[in-house]
């Protein structure tokens, strides 16, 4: 992309960095009942800029997420950014860090956060945002990007190409709509399972009058509580707001086809996680046992090739890619081109810490240069955390503003990097916040 | 098990052990050209025994598993081998550690390195090895360590009851036939890509005069190469000596049935990780292609619920349970019942470090208690690092005698722990041998 030779990278610093989020159950699921929402943090440095990247936690054992960051060091100090095709291979293929997944878990998260870090760097030196940066490369770059390693079954890089190719005379009329009218967003911030119903009536009706046309409410705790909560959030929103339902890998394959079937006389609109990110063919029961209801799914997903999967066993309807979990920036152009192949809607995951920030890039790239359609298309949103960044998102009358500060949106106030550092940091030394303990167990 | 309490647990000792393998090329294959065997390494201690435990990798990481497996600590401190059930869940479910995986990768082979040493500490208060411990535990007792979650549309907790119910009638007679006869085994001792030719022949007529009737090849790197060995092999063996062949995940799907195709004329076993552990449908697209050759997999394999789905889709024909990837014994019974319930024969992985030692006590409590059939059925063997273990396997007349000492077989020497810890040890801080460094890179 740079004109001149990239300048190498000289230093590479890591951060186990953690909110107390537990306090106010912020995040509260099914699954996750007190997240400390956490980023194990790094950034790369050069003579010129720093690339920011993170895999992002819910508290305990960030700090072995940031080990495996750190491991990641020799790979990168003393290369630059024209070699981050090479250097996402590299990591990915190395045998010997291969062995701790293969390509799934820890070690790959890890990879993750430094090959965004890459791509913030990247952006940064060329000056412009991720998502313009990529949807202006030309196809065989991009192509050149993707690692088609066990996918050939599914889609081959000159089905690639064709995909990128018929996207690219019409890109620059979808660029100038992103900046003039954004990408649609929903909000997950009135459906915590740890808020009362007075609290989910009053966020529903603030989600509407910012301009939101679709909610989502956290289920699969008790089905007596989610019928309620459901009633109020139908009742309170009208017919006109689609409500998604996310149940955080809850539930067996016969249970989640009940659960919904229970729920179903309050129209949800699609059913997020019903049960274990890794059953493909479990996740393809439910979604016939619960049609006409869709399965939404993506965010715990280990990597491209259960998403392959997930895609041609017709498990899902709607496509959650998470910026932090696969292999970073790479991978997920993978799993855009799957998506699209299968004529499958990307719906990105968002939240935690920073996800916003990341993934609208992505989503915004699908748009310019990939699926080319916002149809049945949005962004999670959940508005908290943002104040830690840098370049936090803007989302307003419903939709995400398409940012155009150079770089990938990934990096944190140094303030922030500081004060909520763990165990050292002044947030956690203070008396009024607990550190998480061992005794803190969950009983699932 | 124990008659009076059992005395809690007052220590926990990580250790990053490496092995200088790649200097020999052991164990090299398609996909792992120059692995350092290497364990992360756990000891558990209480006053009266010690349990020992760990995960298997091949060099760079290992100290990022090490890592992981010390954030469990807080876990087992002021714990005893009564609690192991809980225990287990507690590790699996705890909220925030589940977020890294869920049950896979680096966290989970953690989880596994604790649970077995739980388990060995709870063999010798015992008395016992763990095959018999296990094998002589009542069927209620062993469906209780079970985790069912995502488990119950294919196998329901009264079901493994009934499986483990029709075994425990004849489980004395087989384990008699144990100790008098040991357990089928089979050596890829002859096969590892690296060697030549003239070593091939020399070590499958020696793998022939040690009383093996099966072995393994390594395959993958090249198809030309691949017909000459496997030709080399099938003359130097006849053939009444099964040959497997191992391919270490390398191919996408079309390539594997091609390639095993070509090699079919040799009347392979089995082809073993013919593409990515994590592709359900693939191998199962793998085995319609080349049947009759059956397909074998399972050492990468993350968890239940991927055995789950392979077992449903008929993509494995042979499972290969391996002892310290998924969630320790524990979860290795869950995939024995799954197997059982399918009728697909169990023959484990083995080799690295270690893992002979381990995987052995699973497959002789799998023929007591759970399957009650040794047909069709054959442990791993590798002839290499079992000198580091304080009670080393024995494989004798092609078969793995049944272990008689308490434990689970795990505990390595203590020289062996101070020589070749990582970085410090004498074998890693003499000259001789290189250290794993980021210039020595794979690119897969």
């Amino acid at each position: 992309m740079t004109q001149v030779a990239a300048p190498l990278i000289t230093g590479m610093e890591c951060h186990d960095i953690r909110f107390p989020t537990s306090l106010e159950l912020d995040g509260s699921d099914a699954m996750n009942p007190d997240p400390d929402y956490s980023a194990a943090y790094v950034v790369l440095r050069t003579s010129e800029h720093e690339g920011h990247g993170f895999a992002f936690t819910i508290g305990r054992g960030n700090d072995v997420q940031t080990a495996a960051i750190k491991a990641l060091e020799p790979y990168v100090l003393g290369r630059s950014t024209e070699e981050l095709g090479a250097l996402y291979r590299e990591m990915t293929h190395d045998s010997q860090l291969r062995w701790l997944g293969p390509e799934k878990g820890v070690m790959h998260m890890a990879i993750s956060a430094v090959v965004n870090a890459l791509w913030d760097l990247r952006a940064k030196e060329a000056g412009l945002p991720l998502w313009l940066l990529l949807g202006e490369m030309p196809p065989e770059q991009i192509v050149d990007l993707v690692d088609f390693r066990y996918l050939s079954d599914a889609l081959t890089p000159q089905e690639a190409l064709d995909i990128l190719r018929a996207a690219e005379p019409t890109r620059r009329e979808r660029i100038e709509h992103l900046k003039a009218n954004g990408y649609p967003a929903y909000t997950t911030s009135p459906g915590w399972l740890g808020y009362g119903d007075d609290k989910l009536r009053r966020l529903c009706l603030e989600a509407i009058e910012d301009g939101f046309t679709q909610i989502k409410l956290k289920v699969g705790a008790d089905l007596d509580d989610d019928v309620r909560r459901m009633r109020i959030a139908r009742e309170t929103c009208g017919d006109a707001v689609r409500i998604a339902i996310d149940a955080n890998q809850r539930w067996d394959v016969d249970a989640a086809v009940a659960w919904v079937r229970a729920l179903a006389e309050y129209d949800p609109w699609w059913v997020e996680e019903p049960t274990s990110p890794d059953d493909v063919l479990g996740h393809a029961a439910i979604a016939r046992g619960i049609a006409p209801i869709k399965v939404a799914t993506g965010e715990h997903v280990q990597n491209r090739v259960v998403f392959k999967q997930l895609l041609q066993a017709k498990g899902l309807s709607y496509l959650q890619i998470d910026a932090a979990r696969v292999g970073g920036v790479n991978e997920n152009i993978a799993i855009l081109l799957l998506a699209a192949k299968f004529g499958v809607p990307v719906c990105p995951h968002a939240g935690g810490v920073g996800l916003c920030e990341l993934v609208q890039h992505l989503a915004m790239f699908d748009y310019v240069a990939v699926s080319g359609s916002m149809e049945d298309r949005v962004i999670e949103y959940v508005d908290h955390l943002h104040e830690h960044f840098v370049s936090p998102v803007v989302v307003a009358g419903g939709a995400y503003r398409a940012p155009l500060d150079p770089g990938f949106s990934s990096a944190m106030r140094p303030e922030s990097i500081t004060d909520y550092s763990y165990p050292g940091g002044p947030i956690w030394a203070s008396t009024a916040t607990a550190p998480p303990a061992a005794t803190q167990r969950n009983h699932g």
